[in-house]
């Protein structure tokens, strides 16, 4: 039976499990939500996560939510190619990033972007300094990591890169809305202010699923 | 050459790691590290973990922050006694329920546990509230699972429980704190609101490392 995948469009979480399906190269069926319908929270929905929240993946009668307990799961489903290294260090390694993007690098980034992208009203800069200061830091400190490898753990791509993508791409839909106005917060254009990131974008862009992943509505 | 841990007294996410090595039966160092005294900002810890927190783990060469990146680390280093499942069935459930503690539990109960606990003057009601409600909503949601199964996730324990433990026992001790006052948020007995839950920590107690991991300064 083919694997399911719940999703929505522009869903950071879902998109990163896409990523990790097309990178593992598994067949899916997939299910997208449209979240205006209350799609999900449907006693369907519900019923597979009581938390009402994308991205679930069904296999068979296997039901896992929560991103990255979804990695993890198709990391000891099917090994190769391996998204958390090939070994207990690299294992680390990857975790330990995965984990300071969620626990400091998203909460930055999303300081950002939600009163740009989400909040209705228009953002107050106030309100947006001081997490723009911290994203600066964050991507500071991840460019500079990037001066020394192709990617975020070294020269394979791995679940920490594909937890980044998301997170970047909203920066940077963010960063271009806000352009429009006179105050920029300086993250664009990215490759004059973050060239090793840009660099490594540029790097994922080719991976198999990538056009794929990208958020079908921020085409439109 | 031994393991290194680096930890302070309460904090809860190297409570969990320490847990996690005396599962295992893994010797280690322990360094604990005094924060009034400013241990966690010298030069050579921030060498380790620029972030300055805890916990920290070195295994020769290799260095290892962030708790559940240690984890991860230690299983695969060493696989037996497992803490995270014997198949990709088990390891799912086990990191969707770690994901759903650190993502949505900790949150609900860090909003009742900080006021009561680390912010100067009394707690406001108003401010505690909400997340009481949600800590209700949280262990009712793990009481009713306790129901039928020993363990967060089946029989056996795993790196889910060990996350929970120093969670729940904030709570515990925040809400002892406040039942001095007239109001309590009704978390205390724990047998008799959450019976499955107060059974369960029963269960915990015997295990190895259970007393040593006890925050020492909360003896005092």
């Amino acid at each position: 039976m083919a694997l399911e995948f719940y999703w929505m469009s522009g869903s950071p979480f879902a998109w990163r499990v896409m990523l990790a399906l097309e990178f593992k190269g598994l067949k899916y069926e997939s299910r997208r939500l449209d979240p205006s319908a209350g799609e999900h929270k449907t006693p369907a929905f519900l019923a597979m996560n009581p938390r009402g929240k994308v991205p679930v993946l069904q296999d068979g009668e296997i039901t896992v939510y929560e991103s990255l307990a979804i990695l993890a799961y198709l990391e000891r489903k099917q090994p190769e190619p391996a998204l958390f290294g090939s070994n207990a260090q690299e294992a680390a390694a990857i975790w330990q990033r995965i984990c300071e993007l969620d626990n400091y690098t998203a909460t930055a980034i999303m300081g950002v972007v939600r009163p740009i992208l989400f909040d209705s009203g228009s953002p107050q800069l106030s309100e947006i300094e001081e997490s723009a200061a911290d994203t600066h830091r964050e991507l500071k400190s991840l460019d500079d990591h990037l001066a020394g490898s192709s990617y975020l753990t070294g020269e394979r791509l791995t679940a920490a890169d594909i937890v980044f993508l998301p997170m970047l791409q909203y920066l940077i839909r963010a960063s271009a809305k806000q352009q429009i106005s006179s105050d920029s917060f300086g993250f664009l254009p990215l490759e004059r202010r973050y060239g090793n990131i840009a660099a490594w974008l540029k790097r994922i862009e080719p991976m198999p699923g990538y056009d794929n992943a990208y958020p079908p509505h921020w085409r439109n």
